[in-house]
């Protein structure tokens, strides 16, 4: 690892004598479980902040999330971004482009090695402070590196950064990367509209949407009414989903209109408890060991083409719906930058162990500040849609969810152009790890 | 049908006496075939450039293509849209706003009475010009009806402008919609690119796009290299699949990258001309009889996880590819507009039973001109993929379909946006017939 010893900040710091290399420590950045169109502004937020303190020297990003700290997989992020060009495009680029990992540390007492791995990484990089922009599984990651850390008396500074299009992290108002999802959804609900509204002959569209536990960004679909009629029925997670209820449903509109479109959570189950998928997927395990969800809008069109015997249409929005980044929030773009930053000044103040949470002002016109709170209030807990934001039928959100979201999918984020495509930042995991 | 007579332009050009009503004549214009993002740019630009003669009094749309006609369901578009607004919307709402039809007119010899109802409705709203916009299915209406009208002496004049998505229009250098599917598709891919490649873990993608028996949108994938490795395989419909081969290439392919992402066309045959989803869907028939094609992602997946045992995902673009107007090609929206207008000039011009269409200029910057076609040349004719430009390995396209595309996808369409939603133009088909 000695190519990092010669980054340029270190040198020059060093040989000005504005303070010894003792003094100043590095600081890493991981990114980690499903991707979403913001985790990279988040990544940009962390680095531009931390360049502007003499507290840190360079800052390090360990490749596919905690993984990377085990197994000695880091690049220099000083050196890959430098000018705010690099900035702009990693803000464009969707996904997680230091890649991301689903790895679950143990509990130190099944395993103690993995922990003395990874401080023996974080000491030979001079590591300060430590950044994990995840969800609700990898914040169990950083409290179980802050507790660790606590007990062998490390002062490495750990700080948990929201990201999830789910939506479900707990403790904070919303979660960066759901405002661009549900944009994506929305406006594709619009399209989808006209698409299916242009053919005479009866038709039901079932589009299926992510989400295992938390319809968040189904309930984003009704955003689409601004433009459309549809969704015309939505069926959240939230609620014990009903074969018969949902055919007579279907039935009713069919009544009063020939198109019918209707949003569905991939993670539908049934009053037994039974995910909908496994009904058309029966014993299908993704590489996680969870059940695969993809399959609800299939299982379910194949109901309705029996039952009911409409021309019947199963849409998964499936990976695109994370990682539009062609079509991101403005508003969830900007904020996960600056949440960013504020974890890198949360550290440099002195906190550890904490996580960063939007608080949304009280006041008409939309803003949020940024607090942190204690990771163990939102490590491994899932935030579910307000009861009281579903319709009495089930079949529907509630004026109040409206309110709640709209800002979040405002303006339209800036993508670099070439040539009719959006360009990306790539970083070149292969060459320049180890 | 009364409520037609009063529409303004006739009525006020009636009291002023520039002409007298007998003279001038009405237009309509209609829609079919599949949705495309720009079908609706060309009706824009067939009511707008109609507006400017004399010649022509109202604008008339027959909703849900020739059964619109027949059934005598007109909406007056000349009152619909009036204000530059009105335009800019209507050409950035994805989808055939008139609705649309894959109806197809019978020989005059087998049902003569169809022929009889349409000219009917075509003298009771005065008819001049009769402007359809569709595929080669669409073409061969225009074409009957044309050559009857000669054949009763008839002095209507008809004219086919070209749409579809799938680029399978002989005698012009493009089709209006291919571009914006094409943008669409390759920006999707970067997009994907950056998620699949975000996991450690070796996994295969298989992506599904539209297109019969033609490869175009298949190929436009490869644009995405401007920016990732991928796809790093194209299966073409004009190659005879073979499951083998296939497996084979991929296992190639692992050997050298982690992340693997294919692109497949819908309409993939084996030697025995099946096609591939037919071993998905055994049996199943879409509303108009054809194969369902759906389906060749998953059958593939569900190959690649028995004989490779890796992560594989299957992903279909479904209609999103065809509607997804929020991100159209300037390029494509802009021509669009030129042909509906270009097919409006040649009606007053004296042309009729021609079709519009595009003929690249020779020079290094790329610019196209219109020309106006016999109709009996395009009607249900298929234009493939030309076999030099795919690579002899049958999974690739070569350089010179590079050159073909690129201008085609080129700027990013105008979209008039409300609240981080683009708006819709919308004519209501319910309140306005009849």
């Amino acid at each position: 690892l000695q190519v990092f010893l010669t980054s340029r900040k270190c040198v020059v710091e060093f040989s000005l004598g504005v303070k010894s290399l003792s003094e100043a420590k590095n600081a890493m950045v991981a990114q980690s479980g499903g991707p979403t169109c913001a985790i990279n502004s988040s990544l940009s937020g962390v680095v531009s902040q931390a360049s502007k303190y003499v507290e840190i020297d360079c800052m390090y990003g360990a490749l596919y999330g905690i993984e990377g700290v085990l197994h000695n997989r880091v690049v220099n992020l000083s050196d890959s971004l430098k000018n705010p060009e690099d900035f702009r495009r990693l803000e464009s680029t969707p996904s997680a482009c230091l890649g991301t990992s689903r790895h679950r540390l143990p509990d130190p007492s099944e395993d103690i090695q993995v922990y003395e791995r990874i401080f023996e990484t974080f000491e030979k990089l001079n590591i300060g402070y430590f950044f994990y922009i995840g969800g609700n599984d990898s914040m169990d990651t950083v409290l179980k590196l802050s507790r660790y850390a606590a007990g062998i008396d490390s002062d490495i500074r750990f700080i948990g950064v929201p990201k999830t299009i789910d939506n479900d992290l707990d403790m904070t108002d919303h979660s960066p990367g759901y405002g661009s999802t549900a944009k994506f959804i929305a406006a594709t609900f619009v399209e989808m509209t006209c698409d299916c509204e242009s053919y005479a002959i009866p038709s039901v569209t079932i589009v299926e949407i992510m989400g295992r536990n938390a319809g968040w960004l189904t309930a984003a679909s009704a955003l689409a009414r601004q433009e459309v009629t549809a969704p015309h029925l939505i069926y959240l997670p939230e609620m014990v989903f009903d074969c018969d209820r949902f055919l007579n449903d279907v039935k009713k509109q069919l009544l009063v209109r020939n198109t019918v479109i209707i949003a569905v959570s991939e993670g539908l189950c049934d009053s037994d408890g039974k995910y909908m998928s496994e009904y058309y997927h029966p014993s299908q395990k993704d590489d996680f060991g969870h059940t695969a969800l993809s399959g609800v809008s299939s299982y379910l069109s194949n109901l309705v083409k029996s039952e009911i015997k409409c021309k019947v249409r199963p849409v998964e929005l499936n990976i695109m719906q994370r990682c539009a980044a062609h079509f991101a929030s403005a508003t969830d773009i900007r904020e996960s930058v600056r949440i960013g930053r504020a974890a890198v000044k949360a550290a440099i103040g002195g906190e550890t162990g904490k996580f960063m949470a939007f608080v949304r002002n009280g006041s008409d016109k939309y803003s949020v500040k940024i607090k942190s709170v204690p990771l163990e209030n939102v490590a491994n807990k899932e935030k579910k849609l307000p009861v009281e934001w579903i319709t009495k039928d089930g079949n529907d959100v509630t004026e109040a969810f409206f309110s709640y979201i709209r800002p979040l999918i405002k303006g339209e984020a800036y993508n670099v152009m070439s040539e009719g495509i959006p360009k990306r930042f790539v970083i070149d995991k292969e060459s320049q790890s180890r």
